[in-house]
């Protein structure tokens, strides 16, 4: 049994930093301990929120503020991200803790950056298994935190309970900026800055988003209501608490509908699936096939051979199947 | 050797079409004929052309236009279709050859609709290889045509040496509906319809286009004034003439400068790469690993085994190198 199993499930924030940075190699000996701690962890699951925003949204804030809200009713968070432009750009979402500043140094709160390396779908493993392992480490809420690209909101929406989608308030034709899909996988829309000079904008965008929300075809695991969008303030608290009394709403919901047991389970599947795709095609990339790879392309691009038949034989050398 | 090798070389239609629908079939004997067959064409080239426009621009009006004018200078011409929407709607953009009736009966051009089965994937192959064919039994132009929906355009402008984008005339507030990847792929913009009524509204289109066109980064392949954008009318024949010129000359400057062969190359390399990743996943098809993936699929969706772990065993029964 693995050494951090333990400390781990008792909630020891160093067991699950070590579990997280664990998960996030990929040297094979670490990826076989990995596997394993993942299939040993118990059974606990917590309230998985995606939330996705552009920046200038007030992300930051917002989870600052509602991370703190939920840890004073006795609640355990942890923030993760899923930010794909951190491996081209070398920053990260999250790559200062002084963006949450109150969040990082609250004892009930773990706040992990996205990891600096890796393509979507290497960040796309790391974090399903980051959030077992919050889970089973006795989190009750994770929140996982993406910017509004599109790729990487139906990656986090296909690992999460809740889909929040955050915006500052805007001009009603501004509306179109959401992209349609974005829209149709959000659960709650919640305008932000929803206090002084912006309230009445805020107000006006809230009602936007109701109309569009309302426009959209009904989908089997929403109550009557919902989709729906709401204001809240960051800056102020306002709104915080209704924003989490709907989550619950929802939770409470679709727990007791079945929703939950059978979205739970269509998402394993998924994960089941591209984790296999991502293993087959992970022999490409080791050494030898890369040489292998670099040697025929160049004889590809040269013309000496037909692009077929060179794939062909990098497959027969590697044994796949026909 | 194949059968249909010399007969093919030689221009014989009958061979041309048993080809294509021997590289069209999924069988693995049919693959492996197919593959030797490509491997072993002569290395003629044609100038292959994408032809990207969404339906109501007068595309096959068009290709049945600008295919005739070629054919009446002497040149053999061929005309491919890449469709990702025909596998759903179980029709064709190429389906009925009522579309093109004069290139249809004309002996110097090959009409072949897209096959209805596959997917994207799928269709570029079969694409890939079915523009080999064409070179090889002598053909001198290739037209590839596809319907305006992103995924399919990058595709055809991945096998083609130059991409052609129809629009229809519009008011200028239309010009943001052509998203702007695929205003970046093109080397000639061509305003159809430039007519009649419509006469005066595709100058202005062809004026909005050729400033958008100006605000582009410069690409290597292009030499000064392009990509550029032109008016023409597939129903009276104006600017064909002209068009044909230009693709000329973009054509010529590429060749002369090292950008023809140097972006084949990379075509070549693509191509090897999509197959190599496209065999591999292949595996994953078979019948007997479908039933072990559906087996394990639902024991991760009860929780039984964790993702990871179900994904591991099916890699270790496949035999995929760590």
């Amino acid at each position: 049994m693995d050494e951090l199993l333990e400390p781990l499930t008792k909630g020891d924030r160093r067991a699950l930093s070590r579990a997280i940075t664990l998960v996030e190699s990929t040297r094979p000996d670490h990826r076989d301990r990995a596997q394993a701690l993942i299939g040993a962890l118990p059974d606990r699951q917590a309230l998985r929120i995606g939330l996705s925003g552009t920046p200038g949204v007030g992300k930051s804030t917002f989870i600052e503020a509602f991370g703190t809200r939920l840890t004073e009713q006795g609640l355990r968070v942890a923030v993760l991200a899923v930010d794909p432009s951190s491996a081209r750009s070398g920053g990260s979402i999250l790559g200062d803790k002084t963006r949450m500043e109150l969040l990082s140094r609250n004892p009930s709160a773990f706040i992990r950056p996205t990891p600096s390396s890796a393509q979507l779908g290497g960040v796309a493993r790391r974090t399903r298994e980051a959030i077992r392992l919050c889970e089973a480490a006795g989190h009750d809420v994770i929140l996982i935190e993406t910017v509004g690209v599109g790729q990487s909101e139906t990656l986090v929406a296909d690992m999460t309970d809740l889909f929040v989608l955050l915006l500052a308030p805007a001009g009603g034709d501004e509306l179109q900026g959401v992209k349609r899909g974005i829209m149709e996988m959000a659960d709650l829309i919640l305008v932000n800055k929803a206090d002084g000079e912006l309230m009445s904008a805020a107000r006006r965008t809230v009602a936007d988003y109701a109309g569009a929300l309302r426009l959209l075809r009904k989908r089997p695991q929403d109550p009557e209501g919902f989709p729906q969008a709401l204001p809240v303030s960051a800056a102020t608290g306002a709104g915080l608490d209704e924003a989490w009394d709907r989550m619950r709403q929802l939770f409470d919901w679709r727990r007791d509908h079945g929703h939950f047991d059978r979205i739970r389970a269509q998402q394993a599947r998924h994960w089941f699936l591209a984790e296999l795709r991502a293993g087959l095609l992970a022999q490409l990339d080791a050494p030898d096939a890369r040489a292998r790879i670099d040697d025929l392309g160049q004889s590809v691009a040269a013309g000496d051979i037909a692009p077929g038949i060179a794939a062909q034989q990098v497959l027969d050398w590697l044994g796949a199947r026909e």
